[in-house]
């Protein structure tokens, strides 16, 4: 695990039986600017490593790119809570600002918001899911196998993309979700891997909006969830076939959309 | 419990004995424009309810206004997905885009971020937290027995301000626990009650660096969070002196910062 993810700091553990002082190690969290070119686009409060796969990932769901083609080079800059990426063709601000507002902010009422996913939609259409309840009763065991930085702090969110036979294609882990989601779809991403379809978002987290919308850009057709989903969430998945697991875990789960044979 | 924040979908339970098709209560989840006159400043996903709780809470704790006497009105605008603050006196469209960059984003590295809280701190000084392992322990009990949405769809982070003596002032549920933050300060905020010294903010969340400013600017002294602590959380709390405990559950819990008598 890189060292890079988790710190020791001192600690007093109070429990009914006793007060001891010893360390603790925790999850460590640093804003990353991402900058396209000389233009900073984002800053984000994340856990540092496998920062060119967050800006890499962040760029293609927030459909900015679309092939790892498009990318010159990804560096850090001057400061390792810098990225810059270098695109061969340049992008348009205006549209740059138009696309925060009605993705990363999603609009102002649900309707806007999934119509204007719609329209920003990049991916191909997704292909239907076949996927199996032993399957799926093993995702959050997958997850949580490979997820070594939680396990050391308790502190980190798990994205899995897993592939419908059940093989671990990749695992990244944040202390934010869309940022864990953002690196394991920008790790394949870079690799010219998308879209990913046949194959599964898993995360450990509760499914938003938002992570919905990165798997369907992502051309991804099943989000595990290993907490609850929301109404908007599931609106979304209705609406572009994406079938969407919650609570899965402890040897059950829930159906929000889609079929599981 | 207000209906606007739970939901009602069809749904699939499975598990190892059976498939069932009932139907499951949801968080809502809709995105919230909050403008100052005519300017929008910020789209958050939500849960509705308490909208205006939320956006004078926002607008309080990115430090953007200090007293609720600032406020001239606050209104849903055109849309239950917008709401319009109107103040007093106008507020320095230059100053918020540089404020946005150094809070809401958190500058560039964890000692800019520091450093730009402290320049924009303008709550006073926090007085220091006299607070019992008895009334700890007694938290997360406080937080679960009044999150109702949270009971009935897992999918909601709550957020409570309690008394040193342990009563319960004002607790707030939202999908996005700085939003939860934002509305259990704001509605204090607007009944003119901060600073909040000599309370506790309890959250059924992760304490990151953002909570931790939250409440610093809020003036309360001690963030009591169910989940791990952030390195930068911790960091941020040892410079302000806030009283930051974490893994507050199950009868025990952690002390990074201050002291627990």
């Amino acid at each position: 695990m890189p060292e890079e993810r988790i710190a020791t700091v001192d600690v007093t553990r109070v429990t009914q039986g006793s007060v001891t002082r010893n360390e603790d190690v925790l999850a460590v969290e640093e804003p990353l600017e991402i900058r396209v070119g000389e233009k900073p686009i984002s800053v984000t409060m994340r856990t540092p490593g496998d920062d060119y796969d967050l800006a890499a990932g962040f760029l293609f769901t927030e459909g900015l790119i679309r092939s790892a083609g498009e990318i010159e080079s990804i560096r850090h800059w001057g400061s390792p809570n810098v990225v810059r990426v270098a695109l061969y063709k340049p992008i348009d601000t205006s549209k740059l600002n138009r696309h925060f507002y009605t993705t990363s902010s999603c609009g102002v009422c649900g309707k806007t918001s999934i119509d204007a996913v719609r329209v920003l939609h990049v991916a191909p259409a997704l292909l239907p899911a076949h996927i199996s309840k032993d399957l799926v009763y093993r995702l959050p065991k997958i997850l949580e196998q490979d997820q070594s930085a939680f396990r050391a702090t308790g502190g980190l969110h798990g994205a899995a993309i897993v592939s419908e036979s059940g093989e671990l294609l990749r695992i990244r882990e944040d202390i934010g979700r869309h940022n864990a989601v953002d690196k394991v779809i920008g790790s394949l991403f870079r690799e010219g891997a998308t879209p990913l379809t046949n194959s599964i978002l898993v995360v450990s987290s509760r499914a938003s909006f938002e992570l919905v919308q990165k798997a369907v850009v992502a051309g991804i057709a099943v989000l595990a969830a290993v907490g609850a989903p929301s109404t908007l969430a599931v609106d979304l998945a209705r609406e572009f076939g994406v079938t969407l697991l919650g609570f899965v875990r402890d040897g059950r789960f829930n159906v929000y959309n889609g079929e599981v044979a």
